[in-house]
C-alpha cells in the first residue's frame, strides 16, 4: 500500500473555481485524509458548507499556522495557474510548511526542486518536495512491449479537454471493484497522480517519449491488477493537446475505449474553437487511430452532465445513446456501474 | 545571414550507414564548408570517392589532429545513436576539439552541457557547445496565433519515419527560390537545424508544448520570406512518433501539405510494423487532422525512389499519380520543380 497522507489543500481564494480542479479531484477521490483547506476567502466555513457536492468535510483556515493545528503530513498546491506561474505569497506558506516538516506536492509545470531556497529548507528539515509532474528519468521510447502484457487495458478519451476523463476512469474503477474485479486506476496527469500516489504526467515528458511513458505506466501497474483503467488526456480536436492524446492512445494500446463528452459541447473551449465532429465520427477517429497499435472499440460514452437537471440529463443520455448506438451515462449521477458493464462485456 | 561554419564531420566508421543520416544531410544540403570527415574506416579516401551521390568532396581523415590541418570551425557529431548513447572514445576527440577552440554540434538526445568536464573545457577555451536538440526556454503553449500570419505555410508529412521529409522540404525550397520566390526552410529536427542554423527539435520539447513549438517556428521565420516550408516529423501510423507528427501538424497549421512516401513501403519499419493504409486514405487522414486548425489539401506526393532504377522509378511515380490523382515525383531525381509547381498552384 502507498503512504497515506493528510493534506492541507491550498486553494487561495479559488476554492469554488475551475482553477481548483486539482484540489477538487483530490478531495473527492483521494483515499488520503483532508486535514484542512487553506483559503482566506472561505476561512471559517467548512468544506461541506462551501462545496457539498464533493462528499467530504474539513475545516477551512486562513493561515498555514492554523492548518498545522490539524496535524497534516503534506501541503497540496491545489490550484492550476496558467503557464505554471506560482504566486509569490505562496512562498511564505511553503517555508512555514517545510519548517514544520510537511511534504509539499506541486502539480504545476514549474518545479520546486529548481528553487534553491526551498530545496535547502527541505533538506535541512528532512521534508519532501514532490514535483508531481516531474517524469521519471527512465521513460523509454515506444517499443510495442505492451502488446505482450496479458492484462486488459481500458482508456478514457475525450471529445475535448476538461470533460471528465479522470473522473470517469476513477468511477469506472470503483464500479469494477464493487463488482469484484481488481481494477487499477492508471494516472497520467497531475491530479490523478496525487490521487493514485504514482503515475506519469504524460504531457510533461519529452514529446518523443509520450507513447513510451504510457507503455511504462502499463508495465509498472500492479501485477495483481486484473484490468487497468488509464486516465486519458486532452482530445484529438484540441490542437494544444492532440499530440499528447495520440501518443497516450498508442502507448496505452487499450483493448476498450470509453469516450468522455461534455453534454452540449459543440466546439472546443479554447482557441481556435474547433467545431467538434458528430459523436459517431469522433468514435470512429479514436478507433481508427487506436488500430495503429491494437484494434479497440469504444464501448460506451461517459456524458458529463454537470449543470443539467435530472430531466435534461436523462434526455441528453438518451440522445447520445440514439446518436451513437452505445450505452451512455453520467458517472457523477450513478451511471458508472452501467458503463462498467458495457466495458466489461467488451473486454477480451 | 547566419554564421558560416567549416565542419569536421565525425562519422566514426558509419560514413556509409543510415546511422550517418545527420552527416549525409549536412554534407548534401548545408551552405557551410566541409573541412574534413573523421572516419577511421575510410581514412585516406575522399568523400567523393566513398559517397559520390552527396555532391561534395572533402578529405577523410583518421584523427582529429589530421582534421585540424584543414582549419575547421566546428566538429559535428554526425552519427545518430539509438537512445542517444555516445561512445566513450568520442570524448578524446571532443577534448582535442575544444582545446583547439572548435565548436561542437551535438544532435543526440543527451546534451553536452550536462557533462561538467566538457563544459569546463569549453568555458576555458572560449569554445561553444551546441546541443542542437535543446529547445529554447520560451516555447509557448499553442494559441492559434499563426492563423493571423499572412505568410503561406507548406508542411511535408510522411507515411512513415525516414522517408525523406527533410530532403523534400529542402528541395522544394530550392526549386521555389530558383523560380524567384523567397521560400524559407523551417527546421524541426536536428539535421535540419544544423543545416538551417536555427530551428526547434519538436520531438525534444515537453509534449504539451509540441504544437506551441511549431507555432513559434512560424512566428520566428524570416519576415521577408514569402513562403515557409516546414520539415515534417514522424508519421501518423508510427506509434513512437505520431503524437509529435500531430502536434507539429496542428502548430504549423499549413495551407498546403506535401505527402512523402518511400516507394514500395507497405508497413512502418519498426515495431509494431503497422500496415500502412492505401495512399488516398493517408492523404485523407492528414487533411482531416489539419482541418482541426486550418483546412489544407495535400498538393502532391514526394516519392522517395532510392534504390530503384530509372524504369522502376518512372513506373512507381505513374502508379502513385494514378492511385492518388495528384502529381508525384522523386525530389532526388530532379522532380522538385514539378512538385513545387503543384504546391505553388495550391497556395492561397
Amino acid at each position: 500500500m502507498r503512504p497515506q497522507r493528510s493534506w492541507v489543500v491550498l486553494t487561495d481564494g479559488y476554492l469554488t473555481s475551475r482553477n481548483a480542479k486539482t484540489a477538487h479531484g483530490v478531495i473527492r477521490y483521494s483515499t488520503d485524509s483532508i486535514a484542512a483547506v487553506l483559503d482566506r476567502e472561505y476561512a471559517g466555513s467548512s468544506l461541506a458548507e462551501v462545496l457539498p457536492g464533493l462528499g467530504r468535510d474539513a475545516p477551512i483556515v486562513g493561515s498555514l499556522g492554523d492548518a498545522l493545528g490539524f496535524d497534516p503530513s503534506s501541503l497540496l498546491l491545489g490550484v492550476a495557474t496558467p503557464g505554471g506561474w506560482m504566486p509569490e505569497h505562496w512562498r511564505a506558506w511553503m517555508i512555514e510548511a517545510l519548517e514544520a516538516r510537511l511534504e509539499i506536492a506541486n502539480g504545476l509545470h514549474r518545479f520546486l526542486r529548481d528553487d534553491p531556497e526551498l530545496v535547502e529548507l527541505a533538506d535541512r528539515n528532512g521534508a519532501t518536495l514532490w514535483d508531481v509532474r516531474e517524469p521519471p528519468s527512465d521513460v523509454p521510447l515506444f517499443s510495442g512491449a505492451n502488446l505482450d502484457d496479458p492484462r486488459p487495458v481500458v482508456l478514457t478519451v475525450g471529445t475535448d479537454a476538461a470533460v471528465g476523463k479522470m473522473s470517469a476512469a476513477l468511477e469506472l474503477v470503483a464500479a469494477a471493484n464493487a463488482g469484484g474485479r481488481r481494477a487499477e486506476f492508471i494516472a497520467t496527469g497531475q491530479t490523478g497522480i496525487i490521487i493514485a500516489g504514482w503515475g506519469i504526467a504524460v504531457d510533461r515528458v519529452i514529446s518523443d517519449f509520450t507513447s513510451g511513458a504510457a507503455e511504462k505506466l502499463i508495465a509498472d501497474a500492479g501485477k495483481d491488477s486484473d484490468v487497468l483503467v488509464v486516465e486519458g488526456q486532452g482530445g484529438l480536436w484540441h490542437p494544444a493537446f492532440a499530440g499528447v492524446t495520440l501518443g497516450l492512445l498508442h502507448g496505452a494500446a487499450p483493448h476498450v475505449i470509453v469516450l468522455c463528452h461534455q453534454a452540449g459541447r459543440t466546439a472546443i473551449e479554447e482557441p481556435p474553437y474547433t467545431k467538434l465532429p458528430p459523436l459517431p465520427e469522433m468514435i470512429e477517429a479514436y478507433e481508427r487511430n487506436a488500430a495503429t497499435v491494437r484494434p479497440a472499440k469504444v464501448a460506451c460514452v461517459a456524458v458529463n452532465c454537470a449543470g443539467l437537471d435530472d430531466d435534461a440529463r436523462a434526455e441528453t443520455i438518451v440522445e447520445v445513446e440514439n446518436e451513437t448506438g452505445l450505452p451512455a451515462g453520467d458517472v457523477m449521477s450513478g451511471d458508472a456501474p452501467k458503463l462498467w458493464a458495457a466495458v466489461d462485456a467488451a473486454l477480451p
